[in-house]
């Protein structure tokens, strides 16, 4: 239950920098490499000779070569040659329009004639020297809506994460949700309130004083198919909030790209892009094993809820005001999904 | 196919000393915790907010505080508060009797308005500071019953357990099985033997010589659920065996609570209680160390066992004099399945 | 999917050394042992007292002995004695033929009455003290009709084994594949061509110059249920290839049986018989090491092609000259199959 015709990010540029990545995406086991002029390119796993996975494989002169027996698999899909075969009739594999843009590598998994790069999502701060970027991988074994509600509702950083980005105010700072075609944001403000352990490293990190009170921010931006975009931040009290200065404040962006790999399993690329300081490399590095190390305490929770909905297939769940980030993308992926199997013909016949 | 309206033993109290405790007992995901005034409580496992398992949260001022989002749930089911919500319509939580008495904490899976704290089982030695209790606790993969088979035919000591309380007498000493009501005693009585090294162990802790012939005895008792007491012991050969005076003897009761997990896992309590030299803590020690390593013995024959058992379903098995204590207990469980499944209505019509 | 009217090798001597083994081959849980006078024997890995597995207990006088209440198994499956218990009545065990010769076990795991052991495939090395041999034991995830198609195509060492015995004049060799009656033969041969490192090491374990041009061979041998014996060797260039002499080649013959646990999943039984330099030990222990380490190369493309097969059930896979080996193995294999499937009465009333 995911969208298929649209982008999502399927690895990142060191995942294939020595060899082929071989990973399923929203149900197709996909192997990607880079091809001819080091473009990235991505075909089934499956040799068609004997249906060995290609990912075992190496890339030579921008082909990939199947590391069973042989068969060159060109980027279209198509076999190239095979020792000592004649390959005209082999059969083709299907390929996937991939795309190298903001630092990933995106994948369209559905109909391919419908793959226009101009949709990917786009990310100004990736192409801005003024912004650092730091991040990493987890694979989650959830449904990629839990991954979406655990983002779109905050509240949950009191509990799961009380010792570094959690804080007593959070729960009390009731959010506020909002719906712009298939944008849905939910967003809280906190104001002069003590920041907690990683927004004073970041306020350190940014040369500011962390002993003294702030106003602290956090919008959640969904895009579909299962893009959360965080804005977050704290800022000296009483200096404007999420619009102060520069100098008063410490911002970034948590980026969140969930990639179903099944109906019950995630790929989850998370990270933070921030622009203060972003030469400072060690400072990239602090914040993402510190983020990394947050992140992770979500991984039991999220696999745990996903076993007991699995148990109680017909329980309902709550949905409060602190769920509305959450339900409101589950409406608008429900709206993409059945538009997605809805045929068009049957849309015209009923329009008559 | 295990009776549910019934005391199994849950836990016991150092289990959630610290922390509230998730444990499937009969098919139920169950959370136990100490609540208001230390009291235990044991509610489902499944926050009715989003599905997390409340086992990962903490307990606070007596109450469940979930650990995703803080919903603080009561020990009747209840929501209490949440932060920023208003909780009256909540859906409720099943909650489950639970009783902590004789070391253990009890609870009742099935139908709560039948759960009555007095049908708990009777265990005199806990309750009586001349005797010492030490134990522990396995995770089996097979059925309950199969455990109570191998606890109600102690012939399997001579193979299973050859170097510590196996000995080839238990063989030759023929089994005498009786029921009562629903109480299955089978009971081996064997005279002038040498004792095994466990049971030389246990004289030398008692102070007595243990290299002079002995008398031996076990009185293996069911009662259902799943509850097998043996009274063991050896004394001085010509003594008077099971009726010796204390001076001439070592001898215990072997404690298993067997408490399904599903059809095929079972947490399995064991342990020992004696009356001899009951503040010798170091004597407790040894043997509950002792015990453990023996017990450890049958878990894989009871894996592998039950795994054979799903490979051949339709094959049947022997029903001997020595498997006579399981049979009898098998049928007094029988008995009470069909009880629990037929509803009071369709007795009344076929007595009418 | 397998032909179970036949003899499949089941273990190796030294693994029933010390103890009974349980193995499950085409299905059947067996256990194997040495009975009366050493001789091998193999019964059900049911107790018919309570079903524990036989394997789990010992030999005692040439009878197998139950570890969980010492029920004595004899090698025909009848119960021969039980402590305490009039044994007359017990059900029978099923056994299978077994038969040890040519320093394997092999198992008949079909109907028992078409056991014979005039079919057992001749191996002369095995009894020819002018050969040694050296060998191991696999347990891999795939159908065995993979393992054949492996052998049965040697092109894939080009790819799997580059750095051992692959070279790229394997691929540009056409193979030749015959078939007679059962047996499917598939050759290539290479000349003038520089000996790769596995072979090198052979030249001079057969203390011939490694650094000269040789011609090299590999000639692989199906024969049903599925062994595949594969002549292979190098002599020095020009000296008569196949049919030089001793002292210009160094030449052997790898031995795979491949038996079936359950239709994905196999024992794989490897080795390297050869009749240079037999007597050295040393040698042995060299070329097995070595065969060892490039045959566990295949693993991993062998379970990821099976699941990759499994993935992708309705997908063609191409028959190219280099599969004919594999192909014809399975047109035999299919044969087989099928006579055993069809009951001879309905031969005889088609042929009315």
């Amino acid at each position: 239950m995911y969208p298929k015709n649209t982008w999502y990010v399927a690895c990142t540029p060191d995942e294939i920098a020595d060899k082929p990545l071989g990973r399923q995406i929203c149900g197709e086991k996909i192997v990607f490499y880079r091809g001819q002029e080091h473009k990235v390119a991505a075909v089934e796993d499956f040799c068609p000779h004997r249906g060995a996975p290609l990912s075992l494989g190496y890339v030579d002169n921008g082909n990939l070569v199947c590391g069973y027996h042989g068969l060159v698999m060109g980027c279209d899909g198509k076999t190239v040659e095979m020792p000592g075969q004649r390959v005209r009739g082999f059969p083709c594999n299907k390929t996937y329009a991939v795309v190298e843009r903001y630092g990933f590598i995106w994948v369209w998994p559905g109909e391919q004639d419908k793959a226009d790069a101009a949709l990917i999502h786009p990310l100004e701060w990736a192409e801005n020297e003024e912004w650092a970027y730091g991040g990493g991988l987890f694979h989650i074994g959830c449904d990629y809506r839990l991954m979406i509600d655990n983002l779109m509702d905050l509240t949950h950083e009191t509990y799961v994460h009380a010792s570094s980005i959690g804080q007593k105010e959070i729960d009390e700072a009731a959010p506020t949700t909002t719906v712009n075609g298939n944008e849905g944001v939910t967003a809280r403000h906190m104001e002069n309130i003590m920041a907690p352990p990683f927004w004073r490293m970041a306020l350190r990190g940014n040369n500011l004083a962390d002993d003294v009170p702030v106003d602290r921010w956090q919008i959640c931006r969904f895009t579909p198919p299962s893009h959360v975009l965080i804005e977050v931040g704290v800022a000296h009290a009483g200096k404007g909030g999420y619009d102060a200065a520069p100098e008063f404040k410490a911002s970034s962006i948590v980026v969140d790209f969930i990639t179903p790999e099944t109906d019950t399993s995630i790929w989850y690329f998370w990270g933070m892009a921030r622009n203060f300081n972003p030469q400072d490399q060690a400072l990239t590095d602090t914040i993402r094993e510190g983020q990394g190390k947050i992140f992770s305490e979500d991984l039991e929770m999220l696999e745990r809820q996903q076993q007991n909905l699995l148990d109680h297939p017909h329980r309902a769940l709550l949905k409060l005001n602190i769920d509305s980030g959450g339900v409101q993308s589950r409406r608008i992926l429900d709206r993409i999904i059945a538009s997605e199997r809805e045929p068009e013909q049957t849309v015209v016949r009923i329009s008559q």
